[in-house]
């Protein structure tokens, strides 16, 4: 049996097995910014990470202690693929309080994370060819996702107030010419990945009134939510029409991201076929960390880690705004978050923040270069995304002095 | 606005979007067998559950309480997607120990479960009408992997040595005839799903050396591997020839399966696709069930554990087999399982496990019809699944006495 025997592995000796969507989910992009992470000698404002300082790990831990104890057949065991009886019911209740929005247990389900809540949705409506559409910029995880599927990310553009609904609406007319009815929007119109910008609530009624018109199915996102620095946000899309909004809630960012935990509510109809996709990864998202959702919530422990996070955001931010008004050129420009963690600068048209990025590494500071956040077909150069909710404090105003030495030094003049 | 306001959720409002993998995702055989879960007065040998009894929830509660105060930096937080350093270092010396195979660490992968493993082996490598091969019978979930990426699963029977490599052969040829090339051969050579054969030494070996000669790619799902009542097991297919293996060992049935972990081996190039395809569902396995995993086992407790399931399984499984012997009709044949949570058992050839399961209900006693586990092309309807493992011991004997009781009523005469 000779063949055995030569086993040692040739590269790309399976390559005629690779299905047809792998180009697409090949992304440089990705690689790119991991790529960016972990070197010591540099100030990363380049990781959209939640800093383990908000988390309360006693608490944590003697909760997920306390919960294997009381109930180890749930907490240790399978569970329903919808996620448990009890964490669908809290989270119908979380998002009545919260969001005042009343929905039938059917409409609910739990998901290992934001992005496999993407995944399943994605599965469940993207053929190869279909159209998706997503904010320009948007979050980079949710276009790969779709190009994971074979599907086309077609970008509406976004301003102050969040994304346009006049660009939207020609969209949808150009599409419409060519008999391309998309999918799904995706957005997230609280403090953005990558923009940090908020979607006014006279833009969310709009969208609403339009996507409802339209057919047009919304996917709202609402990861940063929690952490406005404010003690008010406009309403959820999800409130505003709920059977025609999926929200998908992952407490990523709230409850701590190892628990790979997000919500979901929507439209019964699709969240059942979700289920039915999520009985063939993962079968459930873990019994153990709803149980320490749960279990942390009713201590109020949630709401006392959410505040302390938010704090510490905010704090962050306004360091990092008040050194970039200082230590910047005054041909940039910078959006001012009012909460989650990131702030998104543009810089002179002739200047390229994926050329500029070496020299940056090099100055000790990196950030993530605004090109991927857009569709290949649009330009992003300018623009560069810089997330505080990784950085130690003191190290912000000297990150925000290198940024600006090397944007200076690229060409832009000091202010 | 008026459609704003008529949101009501008419039923398939939302059906033109869905994507064409739908209908092969709906399967009523498992909505049945769901179905037959959680009524009390029904003694079950349905589910394949493990049962929480075998679990030191105390320790498990102390180790989770640790790592997260030991290092909430890690295992709170996001993890690399092929799992963290340690997880993937620990496996290796893990499978070297246990299984004397040698591999680097760019060869292993942390999945969120066995079945997520298959999803993301599926996805990089299965295309609409694209073949793959799987035991018959075999774990219908994994058929229902392959079905969600409209991929044709092509049923090889076993025998009592497991897989019969002489009907692989001719299944080979005959798709050779019609220029298919199977993607995979998806494999549980321990104490298999559902049939509870284990594959010979011999058989595995034919196995390896055929697939080597003819290019197939082997799976090999492991997943009652350590649940043998018997101290020694044949060796795994990927110790027999690393580089055409991929090797799925899930923890789900050996710490628990709340934590929502497995671990993947194979070669490089399909490890580091797979880990692509996992940037895009649930990004990482929960970093605090790695943690869990490896303090548990550093501390011992994770053999203590399985040497305890062990004892607990092989009990139940001699006290099943004892009352088979005694209690159900001369007719019937089954198979005697040496680890592992099922046992199979054949009915004359007239009878039909699908038609008998309501009568089964009614006489207060359910078990798995054999159908679902087979290609929808084979005929399963002589055979049916029981498992001991989430079952009373006391009420084992029982359970099989209304079992020879619904089978002698459906016409098999008793012994």
């Amino acid at each position: 049996v000779d063949s055995v025997a030569t086993h040692g592995e040739e590269a790309g000796r399976w390559r005629e097995l690779y299905a047809r969507r792998v180009p697409g989910m090949q992304n440089d992009a990705l690689a790119t910014l991991l790529g960016l992470a972990g070197r010591h000698d540099v100030i990363s404002f380049a990781g959209g990470l939640p800093d383990p300082a908000t988390f309360l790990e006693h608490k944590l831990g003697e909760v997920a202690r306390q919960v294997m104890l009381d109930a180890p057949g749930v907490a240790l065991q399978y569970g329903p693929t919808p996620g448990l009886p009890q964490t669908r019911e809290w989270f119908l209740s979380y998002l009545a309080h919260h969001e005042g929005v009343t929905l039938e247990r059917e409409a609910v389900m739990v998901t290992s994370g934001g992005v496999e809540a993407l995944d399943l949705l994605n599965k469940i409506l993207v053929d190869p060819g279909d159209v998706v559409l997503m904010e320009s910029p948007s979050y980079l995880g949710a276009g790969m996702v779709t190009a994971s599927y074979e599907g086309q990310v077609v970008g509406v553009p976004i301003d102050e107030d969040g994304l346009s609904v006049d660009a939207l609406r020609a969209t949808m007319e150009e599409l419409g010419h060519r008999h391309k009815r998309p999918k799904f929007l995706y957005t997230i119109p609280d403090h953005q990945n990558p923009s940090g910008i908020t979607m006014s609530a006279e833009r969310r009624r709009d969208l609403v009134a339009f996507a409802a018109e339209s057919g047009l199915l919304l996917v709202e996102d609402v990861a940063y939510r929690r952490l406005g620095f404010t003690p008010k946000q406009p309403p959820t899309l999800c409130s505003l029409n709920p059977g025609g909004v999926i929200l998908i809630e992952t407490f990523a960012k709230t409850l701590f991201p190892a628990a790979r935990i997000a919500c979901v509510a929507g439209p019964a109809e699709l969240v059942d076929l979700m289920t039915l996709a999520k009985q063939t990864t993962d079968q459930c998202a873990s019994p153990l960390s709803q149980a320490i959702l749960m279990e942390f919530e009713r201590r109020g422990w949630l709401d006392e880690q959410v505040a302390h996070a938010r704090m510490v955001y905010a704090e962050r931010c306004r360091t990092m705004l008040d050194s970039m008004q200082r230590l910047l050129p005054a041909t940039t420009r910078w959006t001012r978050p009012r909460g989650g963690f990131f702030t998104w600068l543009t810089l002179p048209e002739h200047l390229d923040s994926t050329a500029m990025a070496p020299a940056a590494m090099d100055a000790g500071i990196a950030y993530v270069p605004g090109q991927p956040f857009f569709a290949p077909t649009q330009d992003g150069r300018r623009y560069l995304r810089l997330s505080y909710s990784y950085v130690a404090l003191h190290d912000v105003e000297e990150g925000v002095r290198r940024l600006g030495d090397v944007i200076a030094a690229a060409g832009a003049g000091r202010a």
